[in-house]
């Protein structure tokens, strides 16, 4: 096939993906093509099993045939997200549309597991995906993993300091685990999943650049950078949680010490407010401490106001030396710290004015995450779909 | 003209610029427009006063007409890069070959003079450099203005805290000053245009992801990603002497307490080696703490070599967190840390390996700038001659 033409067939597919059914005229229309070049696309589409007819919906009342669009095919291709977390696993798949067609989601404790049996659980869970009924006989395009950790270019996890793992090569542990697939797997760090989902469908919209911070179990963050996530020189980005606060501070898992995690990431703010971290494992869900302290604020109570106060005091000394360097629209709080925006502003925008030199100037906005503790999944599945529409224009075996 | 023929005009100027003196069949290869089409671009720029023929070099032991070159015209445009510092004025001419025709540098206390009379002093220095034999009867394309603080898309200095000034209108002053010159003013933070030279002919070369420090009297950062200055959301980015290193510390002409800056800057660094940082306004030029010290440093001084360890530790520290936040591929130390790199690399280095969290797998390298204390008026003149070479294809009287 002509490059040209595998071009023009990926316009036409994410055309429809993007903005929904439409007529051939649209497309012409949108995609600048003449129409007859459309229709013989379309034609391709469709015989590729990407798109479809659209039903023809009869409306009382309107005369004559209405214009027959093309929508995408629902028994169509369709991608997955995994997510390997500190405590939990998550697998999703979605259709090119974007449409949820699965999602599972375990409480595990992969902290106490070796990484061999954890990588087998989220197998046997994409496993379960596949065999419902949307995925037929077909296989996903393509699988993203959202990992707690620093990815390298091989989808190995280079080091993961809350999940005490280091040199995990999760993609071939999964390649391995799920038999050598027909589809690529790719492994991605959470925090950086996290942004794409807030840029596709969150608080992130519209935003050209912004960081996403995400509260799990560690402190990370996913930078977007003129609407597109940065990655950095070796893909090592957004390690937000290791900023030196206090040079002199505690010791940190990384090897540092006083970094903004070990002063004010989940562990800390729970010990603060007089709460024993270790409760989280009794099969929490990953919003857990945000939304049980958010209860308790919202109750009056006053250890966990003070606690809030000094853990926002912390953060936003970070997110001024973040704000000074960077200058973004908005930092948008995500995970647990999303439920506790509300008391977690204050005393970060207090930050914010005295130490980022360009202070209210700057309008860089405090913003609470939208996608809550599924942020990274949807992420994963975001980011999967995204490149099947970039890339696999049309099925191999279609061509 | 038509969009596309002044595209093209700029296309064949831009590689006649960059690659040196080349001959019409050269040039449609290049750009991969057909020689007639060529041909009549270049005459239309020779018209314009942009190119010229390149004089003929009869070369001993060659047979027959050498092919015919065309060159930028030496009598064409210039730019102007001009340079108010916290004690001392600069101004830099090239034509858009960036071949340097004039500059000029004096030192100034601007700390303790009206930012009116210092504009005024600049605009005078300018003038100098218009009235030299090069500037003929022709105005410069454009003039930038590198400024020791943030600037807002106005060209309104917004805080310069070195300076002591806030909220100065320094391209409109300037343009008073110059009478309404018929060539655009613009204006930009000195660290940004510092990055952008060893972008083009410094360091940075070939780069893609780095962050250019700027030690003056306070250190300032250029964040180039994706080999393009990155100014952020408002044009505040790379405030990296604002990074809060102790919380608590000493408070900090911004307003914050434990900047990099406050610890770590030229007058902590002068104190800690036991100097006085007024020595520095006997008409000293910019480079001069870091050669005075890199001298002592060599000469074996037991308190300069204690100062530059304690020093680079905590550029060390404030270099880690942006290594975790951005991952970079360097970081170059310009200005007075330049001739200093050799004694600050080795503590910069450890805490990177401890407390960025990719520790040695990011391979962030710490490098010298190569510029020195020019590389803001390098800058101010390069990114005018760049920005000359995308927008003004051709002069509007030759139209």
């Amino acid at each position: 096939m002509k490059p040209v033409r595998e071009y023009n067939l990926g316009l036409v597919l994410r055309q429809v993906a993007e903005r929904g059914p439409r007529s051939r005229a649209a497309l012409a229309l949108e995609t600048g093509l003449n129409k007859s070049t459309v229709s013989s696309l379309v034609g391709e589409l469709i015989d590729a099993g990407l798109l479809r007819e659209s039903p023809v919906e009869l409306r009382p009342g309107t005369v004559g045939r209405p214009p027959q669009s093309v929508e995408l095919d629902p028994d169509g291709p369709f991608v997955l997200g995994l997510e390997l977390g500190v405590d939990y696993l998550a697998v999703w798949a979605t259709d090119l549309a974007g449409v949820v067609r699965h999602r599972s989601f375990v409480t595990h404790d992969n902290r106490s597991a070796r990484p061999e049996d954890v990588v087998s659980e989220l197998a046997r869970l994409a496993e379960q995906a596949l065999e419902e009924p949307f995925a037929g006989s077909r296989s996903p395009l393509l699988a993203t993993v959202a990992v707690p950790g620093l990815v390298d270019a091989d989808g190995t996890l280079v080091v993961a300091p809350n999940l005490g793992w280091s040199d995990v090569p999760v993609a071939a542990l999964l390649e391995e685990a799920l038999e050598n697939p027909p589809y690529a797997v790719r492994v991605e760090n959470e925090a950086n999943l996290g942004a794409v989902a807030e840029l596709v469908e969150g608080a992130g919209r519209g935003l050209r650049d912004f960081v996403y911070v995400s509260g799990e179990i560690g402190i990370g963050a996913g930078v977007v950078l003129g609407s597109e996530l940065y990655r950095g020189a070796s893909g090592f980005a957004g390690e937000f949680g290791h900023l030196t606060i206090d040079p002199f501070g505690p010791p940190c898992g990384c090897g540092g010490r006083g970094c903004l995690e070990r002063l004010a990431g989940e562990d800390a703010l729970l010990r603060l407010a007089g709460w024993d971290a270790r409760m989280r494992h009794a099969g929490s869900r990953p919003e857990w401490p945000g939304s049980m302290l958010a209860d308790s604020a919202r109750a009056g109570h006053a250890k966990t106001l003070e606690a809030l106060s000094q853990v926002g005091h912390t953060l936003g000394i970070a997110i001024a030396s973040l704000a000074n360097l960077l200058d973004p629209q908005a930092v948008l709080l995500g995970g647990y710290l999303a439920p506790l925006s509300e008391w977690l502003r204050v005393p970060i925008e207090a930050e914010l004015e005295t130490r980022a030199l360009a202070g209210r100037r700057m309008r860089c906005r405090v913003l609470p995450a939208r996608l809550g503790g599924e942020a990274a999944v949807r992420g994963a599945v975001a980011l999967s779909r995204q490149t099947a529409l970039e890339t696999v224009a049309v099925p191999a075996g279609a061509r």
